[in-house]
């Protein structure tokens, strides 16, 4: 250990707030390329590859169970042959048989016995065998992809900070599952969702530092920054008694904030705001209580169930939901419907050149009625208390809200015959996060019982800039003129129709943002529990008069330099003494 | 010939009117697996070799050229060593030598021997090597491409209906220079650039059949009807005889048209409106002068020298420029700068997961000052006659525009010093094309001197539709209210701050959309040349006070449908008898 470099300093984004000291699990996922390790254990090899199959069959039903009428006969074939082969015996056996006798791992086997029939009709001159092929690579990769990650759910161990190249929702949620103490990767920036739900689980994270899982070696100690986004690898005593102080001070500002529990987030001139919880994850119920979130303004339904093999059915969605309403009642929760597609938790590749403009949200939804209903069945049945919103994603249309209301009336004809308990009123709202939406606000209000603006997907369509992309994210403008805007006129034409207006993106949670979205007549958002008492300070230190000067003068600014400039000094002049800040 | 089934009907798109009746060429081109297809001439062979390793080198060199800065040090090392293997003497006499001996097609050979190579680094243990052999299977994946379109290009006959899974806009080009009598694809809509290209250059196209590769062979006789978006495969006697008289037909209407040349794109109360042309190759000169537009409203830069395999300097540009601009003098010609990425021309695939939310447009060109300013000079030099007009594609933010007048001053400082004319006042204006530059359209004219629509981006981000994605195509609505709102808001702006605003995307050519435009504002539609007689005949049909009545109905519809049957209503009330329509 003393042989090593000290104190090395690596920078990052800092995605999520928070300091953590513990050693580090490196994870490198980005190459698929399998490695021609041996095993010791053949048994537990054989079983794990027993599991990779059986899951990658689960995978491929799952695709069907989905998509199959979308997809078209042709490719729903193709799946059915990919299941097929993952039945074929004398494939299965040879594999089996070179594991016991080469004692390398599996995914090597599969890959080197799988590869030889591919190669194979590579080589044959009929089109057919060609394109046939091209379906047994797929089948190959999702078995090996099955079989590493079997191998390093069981690799992992409590009290690391998990360094990684790329977090995907789906690898965040398992990990927090592990009580990781931090998350440092290589790529990825502050929107992703996986800084989104670090955030919400109050882990600290540093993204995108680029080489991270070059630089740092596995069981080296860090020191996780999440505010400066630096992280410490194997730090000297002094540093790491520098920290442990710096996390001392942090838990004695938590205790400051937490004897607001109680208090309202209300300006000094006397205007209330709601402040509402944002839920991904069971687990976060806990912090929403602790936090006092006036309810929960977002249920990611699509990262609920993300851990599941399956779609869960009507009773497993109606279990979660009713016992979701039933701990937070009186207070609400808005469920969102299912927002798959884009980059969200697709169990197929449609190979879409341009997922985020593709199928996705509402459009996905009402390709697939069946499942569709079985969600609205579910939430219907679980709003008996009636503390439930139901809330619909990526609309771009109005008659995409009246099938779904229709489909909503039908659920209700259903439930009703069959003597089921459930709200006849629940409130149907709409999530404004598609330009076309903002800019028909008003016919929308008049359709729905609430809006709510998601503006991480309202900013990257707005601006036609991804921002997952790296090159073109600095093009990302949270304070885009456009975007306070369009944000104005959603606010303003929800409450000329009697609307609540909410706002849920990452916007709501930026201490910058508050002031301007208050003084723009916003009277709920919703964000991660963890950040709500911070959020709560800066609104009982602001008065409704100011922001509201404050957001019409941003609305007459041109660029978004002039915007961030008026804000910064808002917060300098109005906010900053009241905040507690180690930086 | 007697042997084969008659009369065969397949449909599709009608994405480029007018009937032709040719043989057919099938081109797949999915698969880009290699046959083992023996070879007669050896010498040829090696010849097509040499000339596909060096296309290849000068698209690596491109690829530097363009976006070595941006990719960073590690990327482009990468293609420094690409370039390297195509210089390996052992590897290449390695393949010359099989070629002779085994007289097989050069690609099976580069396939099967830079295979040996990538297969024996994968299997190595170092990371280091399997990173490697990702390079070098890029490297064969290029010259394997370069080899098949160096085959294909010389097999194709001439007057026959090309008929290809998919057509790219480079594709659609290199038919167009040997006098293709029509277009027939699997797949494509109506908005792809082919689709656009065929139009424009009046070639019938029936895109979107899905299987015509398979159902289609090599010689069967084929009529094409781009009107009713069908295909006719191996016609009988009596449906030839049809559609000949159907072919004569036409071309007594185009006479007709045809008298219409001289007279002005003016309603029956007297509003004129300016009917430019849109221009993408240097060929298309011809029908501009043959329909009389009033000059040229959209210069596609980046098709313009698409054939090319690098970028052209400031010379040839100008010298391009400078022809286009006195052939067309004393109309003028507005000059777009480039408008690479997305799904257009861009040598280097930098694997965005959604390039239409990526680096493209004036992000690009921004990003590769060198680059712009070449333009930006050729454009400047070739404008003495003060006929050209400089337009910025894809603008998001006013300092992107901020920026590029910097860029004008900086070359006209430059210019004025080297003692070189050019027009001191030379209009530089915007490409209106995504919704945060339609929200600010009021900024974006008082800093620019004209603005110009692109419906087909605008509808595209503004609904989060990917128009070339099957899938969601059907939520790519032309006339979706907030799309005609933004058009009108757009016009309204530019009209108060005194600056022309014209329109140059699909929905200019649409002759349902013409009185909604004409009631709109706009004065100045930019279409492709073989429609502008057409287009005129419509608005010498109509009146401006009843255009007007029309859009200001359509600015308080709520639902596409509402709206297209309104555009529907008028147009059979009032334009329909004017039209002879042959359907």
């Amino acid at each position: 250990m003393s042989s090593k470099e000290k104190n090395i300093i690596l920078n990052g984004i800092a995605a999520a707030s928070g300091i953590s000291i513990a050693k580090a699990h490196v994870f490198s996922k980005q190459k698929e390329l399998v490695s021609e390790e041996t095993i010791q254990d053949v048994d537990e090899a054989i079983n794990n590859l027993e599991i990779a199959l059986e899951q990658s069959k689960k995978e491929l039903r799952k695709i069907f169970s989905l998509a199959v009428d979308k997809l078209g006969e042709k490719r729903a074939a193709i799946f059915e042959a990919q299941i097929m082969i993952l039945d074929d015996p004398i494939l299965i056996s040879t594999i089996k048989e070179r594991i016991k006798k080469e004692k390398r791992v599996p995914e090597f086997i599969v890959d080197s016995e799988i590869s030889k029939y591919t190669h194979l009709m590579n080589l044959a001159d009929e089109s057919y065998m060609k394109e046939r092929s091209h379906d047994i690579e797929d089948i190959k990769s999702r078995i090996i992809k099955n079989l590493k990650k079997k191998k390093w759910k069981s690799r992992i161990a409590n009290d690391v900070i998990v360094v990684t190249t790329n977090l995907s929702p789906s690898d965040t949620v398992l990990f927090t599952r592990m009580n990781v103490k931090g998350y440092v990767t290589d790529f990825g920036g502050l929107t992703s969702h996986a800084a989104i739900l670090a955030r919400s689980l109050n882990i600290p994270a540093v993204l995108g530092v680029h080489d991270a899982t070059n630089k740092i070696q596995e069981d080296d100690e860090l020191i996780i920054d999440g505010y400066k986004g630096i992280v410490i690898v194997n730090p000297d005593e002094e540093t790491k008694n520098e920290y442990l102080l710096k996390i001392e001070k942090l838990h004695s500002y938590d205790e400051e904030l937490n004897k607001l529990k109680d208090l309202p987030a209300q300006t000094i001139d006397g205007k209330i705001i709601k402040l509402l919880a944002n839920l991904d994850l069971i687990e976060e119920l806990e912090f929403i209580s602790q936090n006092c979130a006036k309810g929960i303004g977002l249920v990611r339904t699509e990262q609920l169930f993300n851990h599941l093999d399956y779609f869960p059915d009507e009773e497993e969605q109606y279990l979660t939901y009713k016992d979701l309403a039933e701990k937070i009642y009186p207070e609400i929760v808005t469920i969102r419907a299912f927002d798959i597609g884009g980059d969200k938790v697709l169990p197929v590749d449609l190979h879409e050149p341009n997922p985020f403009l593709g199928w996705r949200g509402i459009r996905l939804l009402l390709d697939n009625p069946e499942l569709f209903k079985s969600q609205i069945r579910a939430v219907l049945r679980a709003s008996e208390h009636k503390n439930i919103f139901f809330m619909i994603p990526m609309v771009t249309a109005l008659e995409e809200v009246r099938e779904t209301k229709l489909l909503i009336e039908q659920c209700k004809k259903e439930l009703k015959s069959e003597k089921k308990n459930f709200d006849k009123h629940l409130p149907v709202g709409l999530m404004i996060e598609v330009p076309s939406a903002a800019a028909m606000a008003k016919e929308f209000a008049e359709e729905s019982d609430f809006l709510s603006i998601g503006t991480n997907d309202l900013i990257q369509y707005t601006l036609a800039v991804d921002r997952g992309n790296e090159i073109v994210s600095k093009l990302y403008q949270e304070f885009h003129p456009s975007i306070v805007r369009f944000i104005n006129h959603i606010s303003t034409e929800g409450k000329k129709n009697g609307k609540q207006v909410s706002l849920c993106g990452e916007m709501a949670a930026d201490p910058f943002a508050t002031p301007l979205l208050v003084g723009l007549g916003l009277e709920s958002l919703s964000i991660s529990p963890s950040i709500i008492p911070q959020i709560k300070k800066i609104i009982r230190s602001i008065s409704f008069k100011e922001a509201k000067e404050l957001a019409n003068k941003c609305l007459t600014l041109k660029t978004e330099k002039e915007i961030n400039e008026a804000l910064h000094h808002f917060y300098n002049k109005k906010i900053k003494d009241q905040i507690k800040n180690l930086y």
